[in-house]
């Protein structure tokens, strides 16, 4: 049985525990509160070093980490899947784009506005700049968006769901998507489709 | 023909150039200097709407951006690309770690540090804090290199070249490696590869 060590309140959990949805594979839900520094006990780096959910254990008792990785790995061989090697790059690029000029910004500052009653003098002054930094990201998905229904081959996929995790929940960190039209009618066709979990629900 | 778009001095340009280095691809190099702004001009964001380095067209005028994406499509069914399901999610693993938490630190450092004079108030701010999380991923590293010789199934591919790239040059962004010897070792090891070329090699 897959064991899956999460934060239910984790955008890069939640794209684990939708490709586990979609999939109907069954799992063992173990949670570890960030908040309370549950993923830095010398327990949870024996799993993951780098001390951050989500991480999967395998059968074997192997672990695997980084939420992409996983569910690529979950992935492989599935309708969820990327079909051609150009598809699997394309797919591969938005994720990398997802982790690299999306997330350090609008999961960062959901995390922080969502998290915290009150931002530290550090978070306040970085605030602008990475919200500036998250619309840019919500720019480029739109420009996409505008001529494509899904990131890649024009069907639901992995590279959907990684970019579902924290834009769906944008707001949450202040992003007003009003002015992404595509994006919106992206996140609706998403979660329109069968098999589609909440970020709180709970296997 | 391939044709790259590129900055020399990155080092996730870099990735790209040693991995078709390694496969003795032939290609055209395009230089775009970053620090012109010679990625977001309108020619260059309709190559890639993120407006980055490196960029690779392909024979029929595709576009592919992300490094780490770009060499998994040009490496796959070569010896650098992982050969099971379980050692592509963990060179995946390997390779997002990269970009989320080692890039932002020891690149971003290197960048502010190597090709800039004098620090901006807001830089000079957030270095301490980059220094930190950059060491802590040198210690990530360093522990599996005690137990592994290269990142994945015992053999250099991809996610040697992926961590490579930034960590080679890390010195250039302050970060002292006389306390990593197993990352130093490693860093020979994979200098020492037949097809190695270094980060100001022109094709």
């Amino acid at each position: 049985m897959l064991t899956l060590y999460d934060f239910m309140g984790s955008g890069n959990g939640y794209k684990v525990r939708l490709v586990l949805a979609h999939l109907g594979l069954p799992y063992t839900l173990v949670e570890r509160d960030i908040l309370k520094g549950e993923t830095r006990t010398p327990e949870f780096l024996a799993r993951n070093p780098n001390g951050r959910i989500p991480t999967l254990q395998l059968d074997d008792g192997t672990c695997l980490a980084e939420s992409d990785a996983i569910i690529w790995y979950l992935a492989e061989g599935t309708a969820l899947a990327p079909q051609s090697r150009l598809a699997r790059a394309q797919t591969l690029q938005w994720m990398f784009f997802e982790q690299y000029s999306h997330e350090p910004y609008i999961a960062v500052a959901r995390f922080w506005k969502h998290f915290f009653t009150k931002l530290t003098p550090q978070q306040e002054m970085e605030l602008p700049g990475r919200m500036e930094k998250g619309y840019a990201a919500l720019g480029v998905m739109e420009q996409h968006l505008a001529r494509h229904p899904f990131f890649v081959d024009g069907r639901f996929g992995l590279a959907d769901i990684a970019l579902y995790g924290y834009t769906h929940v944008a707001g949450e960190g202040g992003f007003n998507l009003d002015n992404f039209p595509h994006v919106n009618a992206w996140l609706a066709r998403v979660a329109d489709q069968p098999g589609h979990i909440t970020i709180d629900h709970k296997n």
